[in-house]
């Protein structure tokens, strides 16, 4: 049986140049980009590249880019390293309701330290509204924080306006920009912000190669304490091959934009409208207008997400229910309980995610395959059950 | 001309089944583990087995052991991690003054939220007196952290009879086996430690392949907070292919570690005689007997550090002056001044580590071209001519 891997979102493959680009970095080039010998300056060199071609890719200059080992650490040295670096103006965060896991738990660790986070409500379409930000704002917010995308539910936030707003009362902004990243177009100066996240592995890159950009001129504690690595910010071993993979995918991803982006919005509406049209009780999750281009995601009533997933992957579907890094813990997500929805329909979540390599046929098969799937699961549900006996009189 | 390359702890290069482990993990096999459909799991499988060998190079069992990204991550997520997961037990941290940066700047970084350090001091040999850490000892301390082996002197520190001293008193003990595992016999339950940090890429393994070994039951707070990875103590998406070659390296070195520590150990003779005996005034540094089975470093006396490690570099021969994460920063290691050595003396640091490909011909010519390099850099530098002056009434 054929493949169709449709969880960009939770992993994507290798770009095949992209390891074509990493594979010296393992053999011949495998120095220590610290050393002064000659295999030292060759790495050194390698990662100097890629810096530049990661800092082309959201408008920003080389010296603005600190290496992570994934859009996480990104995030948490984000939170955790302006917070500390500026709490001498005060302790409180400003975070929007819909954050990743690593932004909402970053600032709760932060709360041991005395920091105090207000979380942004959002609305059904788990849109940030910028005028709720402004109101969260206090004489001591140090930061604000809201994503630029919502990989569980698509919705791109108005980050542009929010980081206005936050500017005019002084407050620095991060936005965790791991979804979008190379998957839209990002510019850090369009955007206003201070801090921005992003990570490879969401744009054909490898895992373990992910950066945070932070404004020159802005101070930030290191996460991760040890040498003169990353300009002091950051210490460990560069991972030369992870930042030449990144590097590549930054600068194959800038290259493809406008025409990835108008391939992947198109596919993902066929799907949108293809599977809204197949199936009864399914609702678009999310933003319909302000939307990741590669993503489509819906809550499929009297379902339970878990059951369906599995039972899309046994037709040959890869799909999701929400974010990869709380996918087993089968709780209903925060994301969805933001948004407002009861935990019956939040547990009847679905994302799908497109790749480059996605086809047309691709998404017709998903929609052939999708009304019989539910059916049978919706036969085996007590909820729908009740539901079509109070509808018959 | 061929290239010796000597600088082991900076990097060593992918053992070739190693980047044939990860290959896959790039390719057909890129999931994310924590996806639940096969594509998923299939890379949940693959990180399984890899923290069963990573286990089993230490003695541990696979519950115990979290992956990171860099042995700076682990030594940064012990210190943090443990000191702030047991402060209602008191705030005092001991240290070895001859610790990595990355287990100093952590514990640094600690005294902003009201820590303290002892350091305790060492030897001319970088040794560790356990009765000197067991006096640093007081009620409120929490950690001792002393590490296994020092990458820049090459001296094995006593680390089980200081655990054994600590443990006693109640105090928890990590210790930075960073450039020890791999190379050298590691068991945790032998050296009675609770926590222990290794990096793949001290023994063929990947960059990005770490590892931070938690005795069961030892409460630790994440330095990466984010999702359900890594039993919710290492928040973001796990690196597979990392640690996929981290596993592998680990399943290589345990199998080869006899015969491995042997010839690294004969040849690091050859090395330590060799040029001893070749040129005045140079110095082995560290302990001769409690040695890691790679390393042999020197002082070179009234030489510069920098020019010789460039001169040999243009013979074809990569060496280094100490740890890479400083080697830019151009100033006497802490290690050395720990040990008692003035700075003159420290700036003629010289280090060489071996690889499983060093020949006893690769020592050799390394012998041969030794006493000219150093006489020709002598002649230039103007506190040899003050000291031939002093010796020649």
């Amino acid at each position: 049986m054929k493949r169709i891997y449709l969880d960009h979102i939770a992993a994507t493959p290798l770009a095949p140049s992209v390891l074509e680009a990493m594979l010296p970095c393992f053999r011949e080039h495998f120095g220590n980009p610290q050393s002064l010998h000659a295999e030292g300056q060759a790495a050194a060199t390698a990662v100097a590249v890629s810096r530049e071609a990661v800092a082309r890719l959201i408008g920003a200059s080389a010296g603005e880019i600190i290496f992570t080992s994934s859009g996480t650490e990104a995030n948490n040295f984000a939170i955790k390293g302006l917070a500390l670096a500026h709490r001498a103006k005060g302790s409180h965060i400003v975070l929007s309701a819909v954050e990743h896991l690593s932004v909402l738990n970053a600032a709760k660790s932060l709360e041991k330290s005395g920091f105090t986070t207000t979380l942004v409500p959002v609305d059904r379409e788990a849109l940030v509204d910028p005028v709720e930000v402004e109101k969260a704002i206090r004489k001591e917010t140090v930061l604000v924080s809201v994503m630029l995308a919502n990989s569980e539910v698509g919705t791109v936030e108005p980050v542009a306006e929010i980081a206005k707003a936050a500017k005019a009362r002084g407050v620095l902004v991060h936005t965790d920009a791991v979804a979008a990243a190379g998957n839209m177009p990002v510019d850090v100066r369009t955007l206003g912000v201070d801090a921005l996240s992003l990570a490879g592995d969401q744009f054909y890159g490898p895992k373990g190669g992910a950066a945070l950009f932070v404004r020159k001129g802005v101070r930030i504690l290191p996460l991760i304490d040890g040498g003169i690595q990353e300009g002091g910010r950051r210490g460990g071993t560069e991972n030369v091959p992870a930042i030449v993979g990144l590097g590549k995918a930054a600068e194959l991803a800038l290259a493809a934009m406008a025409e990835r982006q108008a391939r992947m919005a198109r596919l993902r509406d066929r799907l949108i409208d293809g599977l809204l049209g197949s199936v009864d009780h399914v609702l678009l999750s999310g933003s319909r207008e302000r939307r990741l281009p590669h993503q489509a995601s819906y809550f499929v009533r009297f379902v339970e997400g878990e059951a369906l997933l599995l039972s899309l992957d046994l037709k040959g579907f890869a799909a999701s229910s929400g974010s990869a890094c709380t996918s087993k813990a089968l709780k209903a997500s925060h994301v969805h309980l933001a948004m407002g929805l009861d935990h019956a329909t939040a547990q009847g979540s679905l994302v799908f995610s497109l790749l480059d390599t996605t086809t047309a046929e691709d998404i017709d098969a998903l929609v052939a395959v999708f009304p019989p799937v539910v059916d049978r699961l919706r036969k085996m549900s007590p909820l729908y059950t009740e539901f079509l006996k109070e509808k018959t009189p």
